[in-house]
């Protein structure tokens, strides 16, 4: 199974890691990281490069696709809108974390469809056509979306059990010791504190532009 | 607050980008990957590489260290060690996750300490002279060490709010929507069935060389 993860400038980088953390232990399966040109690509912090090994054009037939988010998620005309729409006729899963799924959505391929987002995205989301559900993990079809940034992890336990069974996926949980424990119940609006809640809204851009 | 987070060959993506998704966001944090040399280093998959963006010399003084885990952590005599043993005299936070605690147990920092580590190195944590405890995050002193690979995440949690408070670390949990809802109760040898605990047991390898 050839597994394409997408990178593009100011990429969030644990939306790429904790998928590529799963998928890329999947029995056969061969994970590359690919952009509009291959070499470092910077994250949204500033403070990180990761490296695309391949170009889009390198590999034109992926079978499992997953677009990680980004404060500037890449929505509009361009090489990975036409390269999503191609290799999207193909793959058995076309996937994303958080705001990932506004780039399918952008590009035509969630109409219609239940996905979801960035808590703070889903009118976007909606904007581009999609039917936005406020789940950790939905998956309508061979589309597979995540929630916020951390979801990523949650969303390739859910796809390496459907690829390659319960047994594959419990053993990459235990092998990365996914047993979460969180200080505090804040890692969603309808837990954390009303303040820090309103105030990541104002703040919005923090975590997505415009 | 300057934060380094130490790359090597091999090393386990997730282990760092997981705390450096929340460090790398604490008000006045200056987040830097460093490496022996800088440049890209290879993850223990074969499939990324992450770029260190500075040297080792480069950043002689960091008020927060983390050294992250891999199948192959660097627990040998070497300029790491010699490193971490001299920035370690003026640090606030010497941390690590996963297998990176072998490596400052190893350089004698962890030495009769409480520390954790992957639950399949415990044992190897002994054999170093610290303290292992059966822990997600676990805090002695300065010292600060998370459990396997995802690990990292609570563990920087918990750091943001020691260091910048309990709101600012519910913002962050909150920003990167760390709401963990796990297909599966396998994330730990406790509660993953029997049959796969054993199984990652007889190929550890895969987690830890030798």
């Amino acid at each position: 199974m050839q597994i394409a993860v997408v990178l593009y400038d100011r990429v969030t980088a644990l939306d790429a890691i904790g998928p590529y953390e799963i998928l890329s232990r999947l029995p056969g399966a061969s994970l590359s990281f690919v952009a509009v040109e291959a070499g470092p690509v910077r994250t949204d912090t500033g403070r990180l490069s990761l490296v695309a090994d391949a170009s889009l054009d390198e590999v034109p037939a992926p079978d499992l696709v997953l677009v990680p988010g980004s404060p500037a998620a890449p929505t509009g005309e361009g090489p990975i809108r036409q390269w999503l729409r191609a290799v999207d006729a193909g793959t058995t899963w076309t996937t994303s974390v958080c705001t990932g799924s506004l780039v399918l959505a952008a590009a035509g391929l969630l109409t219609g469809r239940r996905a979801t987002t960035h808590w703070l995205a889903h009118d976007r989301l909606a904007s581009f056509g999609a039917l936005p559900v406020a789940e950790r993990v939905v998956v309508d079809g061979r589309y597979a979306t995540g929630a916020g940034v951390s979801a990523g992890i949650d969303l390739a336990l859910d796809l390496a059990a459907r690829i390659a069974g319960r047994d594959v996926a419990q053993s990459l949980q235990l092998a990365i010791e996914y047993d979460p424990d969180p200080p505090f119940d804040a890692g969603s609006p309808r837990t954390a504190p009303p303040s820090i809640v309103d105030n990541l809204r104002r703040n919005r851009h923090l975590m997505l532009d415009a």
